[in-house]
């Protein structure tokens, strides 16, 4: 049973930026980067919060789109989330060439129209091999904008990701330098 | 309940060509244009079957895919429909400005590494408005290239779908001329 | 000859919105969008230029590119007008199923790294057929993204334009709407 | 001057592979791959020709494109080779995050409406950075099945191209192999 304490989102007084964690595969990297990317913001002082989608609803593909839009309590819960925040972190592993289904389907959940518009957009790929998920990203972007977000312009992929972590840190100064640019402009 | 009879798929000892409603909305334009190509393939002589994304099993994200890629007996038998066969109709809205999610979830579940590779896929974009689906229709190209397929370089994108059926029928023509030339380029 | 004179850039000290006609095509109903925007701009106070790649050198891929980089002086007269202005709208139309060669030629020959970082950009789609540019617009986005501009999520697109251009004016009342609200946020 | 000779297209009179140099840059590595794919392409038996784009006639943006289409003599020799043969290679460099814009004022200037239809299309990305052109190869197999072209599904993207070649020969071994199954797939 998948609940929405799993959000453990307690600070609903306060804005904060979330982080998406955009697969819900057990053993996916793009968790272990969200807590790195998280400590980030952390130094940064900025409040943060993870959303990952290994905690959805695990019918929610039939209980929680179109005719059914609104109408999964768990679900819903994700979406204010959504809806409450003005700032969000996307990372995003490949698969297939493309960002998870899983990610796609969560988002053709929301709220229509987009409570997302002019909200800001902080994107991440992450991949094992050498591509670094360069057109996952182009395809979530082209998805983010047609749902009004503004997504910043440097979106760092993080390549051969087995090879630069190391006790849930990333070893690359390079990487760990594009995420702190990032950041940066994501809190500015 | 959501059971591999709804395949229907009868035909086994044959090969033939599988039509993907690429969604799984209930009341989705995508089906009828799905049985409408099927009919347009029967005036030519060559035998399909529909493979219809309503009838996965609904938590399907949650006991597909990654550690439990081949372990869903429903879910497999969807896959077998894909590893029997040769060519392929996705029939594809687009929704939040790419394919539904529920269609790269269902990608995301194949057998890895692809079973697909050289199969001939041809695609379809519809919409509502007036866009027809160019970018859903171009995530989907660089997917199934991704799986190592065919794709058949014309892929019309039926825009205003609302405004062109009836009872079932395709009723402007260019559409409908641009749907033949492809069922031809496809069984050639 | 083409000079640099074409640029009409008389207002060098002040900041304004550059107005990029996105193809070096004579007739061109981009130009007419350009202008047509320009008046939007004037009508909410925001001093603007047409930028038009009908005026750039006509060998400028021989003789501005790579170790020809900065050699051309009219082909820097262009580049001075996007290294001294802040906000740029690109009028573009679908050539080929993306944005035309010229443009993608011009920014090949832009100052390398990019001193584009940071600068807004506001792009429209034009297109003679029925779809309106949404390839051209997403391949555009990846290479402003690229060069680290803020591409607003709101990309419209003009379909059909013959029918909705007369005299110089857009008729079709969402196409106008579209638009204005795109100025509204470039300028905000 | 720039003359057609450069093409040293000898043998009209039979079929042959064009091997596409995406590119004008002088030092581009995408001149030394085109070389070492017609080796593979010599050691399958296979009869090719380069077909270098910085050959080019320099002024061709001007003069060979929209309403001057099929009037630059030089430029027409290019297009003559496209006409007559069926089977293309296209060596692509990622320059801005998409594929030269030279290579797209190319495609501009082409007959109209397409003569390259049913016509198959290898292509190979190249990048001097970790990438490998994924971004180009993606938007220029949009363009290309706008043409109508038979876009080969695996398209090789060479990353750190420097670090893998060696006195004209490339020195890694999947690099390699990816091109001879290329070769192998395109000449079936």
């Amino acid at each position: 049973m998948v609940s929405a304490e799993h959000l453990s989102y307690q600070a609903r007084c306060e804005r904060m930026t979330i982080v998406i964690v955009g697969t819900n595969r057990k053993d996916a990297n793009s968790r272990t980067i969200a807590a790195y990317y998280q400590r980030l913001l952390e130094e940064e002082g900025e409040p943060s919060q993870i959303l990952d989608l290994i905690h959805l609803p695990p019918d929610f593909l039939a209980t929680a789109l179109y005719e059914n839009n609104g109408q999964n309590e768990e679900f819903n819960a994700f979406r204010q989330v959504l809806e409450e925040n003005e700032r969000f972190v996307f990372i995003v592993p490949e698969y297939n060439g493309s960002f998870p289904g899983v990610l796609k389907a969560f988002i053709d959940g929301l709220e229509y129209p987009s409570n997302l518009a002019g909200k800001k957009a902080a994107l991440v790929g992450v991949a094992a091999g050498m591509y670094g998920g360069a057109l996952a990203i182009s395809h979530l972007t082209d998805v983010l904008h047609y749902l009004g977000m503004q997504v910043l312009p440097t979106k760092p992929t993080l390549a051969f990701i087995h090879s630069h972590l190391s006790n849930e840190e990333i070893t690359h100064s390079a990487y760990r330098q594009m995420l702190v640019q990032q950041v940066d402009t994501l809190i500015a």
